[in-house]
């Protein structure tokens, strides 16, 4: 696997461009050659019905991210997810999320990331894979 | 398949006991024994790095929601995502996001449920589909 | 979505160039504009341990297979699968099974088509849907 | 993560319960706490068009069985597979497939596992994960 071309500091800052990013609050906890892991703090307005749990929207965009982030990291770039697979393993209940991921293949046209997710009790409460478009944007 | 046991007013009561739900403002714009559909206003803050586009964690949260809802119809209550796949078409612009979603297959410990998002312009930006845990839950 | 190129002849004849769906003896049952009906005659050698169910294998090649050449009918050539989503919801008994496969999204490097396989008594054993990557090969 | 309860020997026995996997001829290539591997010899009938490459399904059902008996070893039993998901990454050449799999969520009415397929030069072919039932079957 190729080295990282993106500092942790650098993929934060490219990280809270997006507005959704900043509304989730992500953060880069931790980045080495072989994983990244990105954390949100859970808030009251992430949750589903039942109003301790965390919603599979905020705990899917965690894992999405997270394996993006890690694609990123090798690449220079945040790349568009052409799909995306979430399994949910537990409730993800009130205090931190963090997914840790890594790069599973990195092709010039398309890469596959996965990552698993995990509360404040070390659970694993889900955990994923996504193929993501690496090819160069035209234009 | 099954008759509907929810209307749309029951169901998009139940829908909004999620505040991330009503923070998405989440809406069900149809309801037939076929498909539900599921809609939001695309707002700033819902977007990605590229400030015109949805975050594809809402999009995705979108899909989920209403391959949820289409069992929950038959069911009487929505139902726990075991896993999900979403397949990203077409970044998803400004303006309404509407997903149609399905039963495809309901069983009674597990149920499969798939689902197409459109813009505003009737383009498909994304489609996906789900397994959800229909089993009581244990008392 | 465009037209066939291809009649359900060639796209037999093409089917049959590969070893694997000959020894399965695939056949295309039925093609249209909308979609493809592609079907195997289940053998005792097809089988898993329970020897009167059809292996997930040979369910999961099937589908794959029907959603590919959904594809194939519109572009004239069968396309690399990318990453494929197979859901089982019965268990395959003997007799024939065919798979009902249409295109959800056409794209010019990536495509999405989705099918689904029926037992002889027309009960729905298995669904899926796959990324097929249909970019012109290089020369 | 619970130790095994079955050994190599054991799980080799219960594969070739089934009449593909024999046709197959799907070996147990080792067996520890983390992972299980398990392989097959390409041969001429499992190619696809390209007569030098294994059939996806032949690939699907590696991945698919490999991760199955990650989590048999530990259960003492075979899973139905609910739902899989396979990337493919490259063309599998002639010679020696091999899958590594390990458990990731083992849960009474659910488990998740994934899978790695390498060829005989080390090269990742495919991966993927599904999602098996582990209840108790009913009497």
């Amino acid at each position: 696997m190729s080295a990282n071309v993106l500092t942790a500091a650098e993929l934060a800052a490219r990280l809270r461009q997006s507005p959704f990013n900043v509304w989730m609050d992500l953060r880069v906890i931790e980045l080495n050659e072989q994983f990244i892991e990105i954390g949100l703090t859970w808030r009251p307005d992430m949750a589903n019905a039942r109003r301790d749990v965390a919603h599979g929207g905020i705990v899917g965009a965690l894992i999405d991210t997270a394996a993006d982030y890690a694609i990123a990291a090798k690449l220079g770039r945040a790349v568009p997810t052409v799909d995306l697979r979430i399994d949910y393993h537990l409730p993800a209940r009130m205090g931190e999320l963090r997914a840790r991921a890594r790069v599973v293949r990195l092709g010039g046209t398309l890469a596959v990331a996965e990552a698993e997710a995990f509360d404040s009790d070390g659970r694993m409460v889900a955990s994923g894979r996504g193929t993501y478009f690496t090819a160069e944007p035209k234009g």
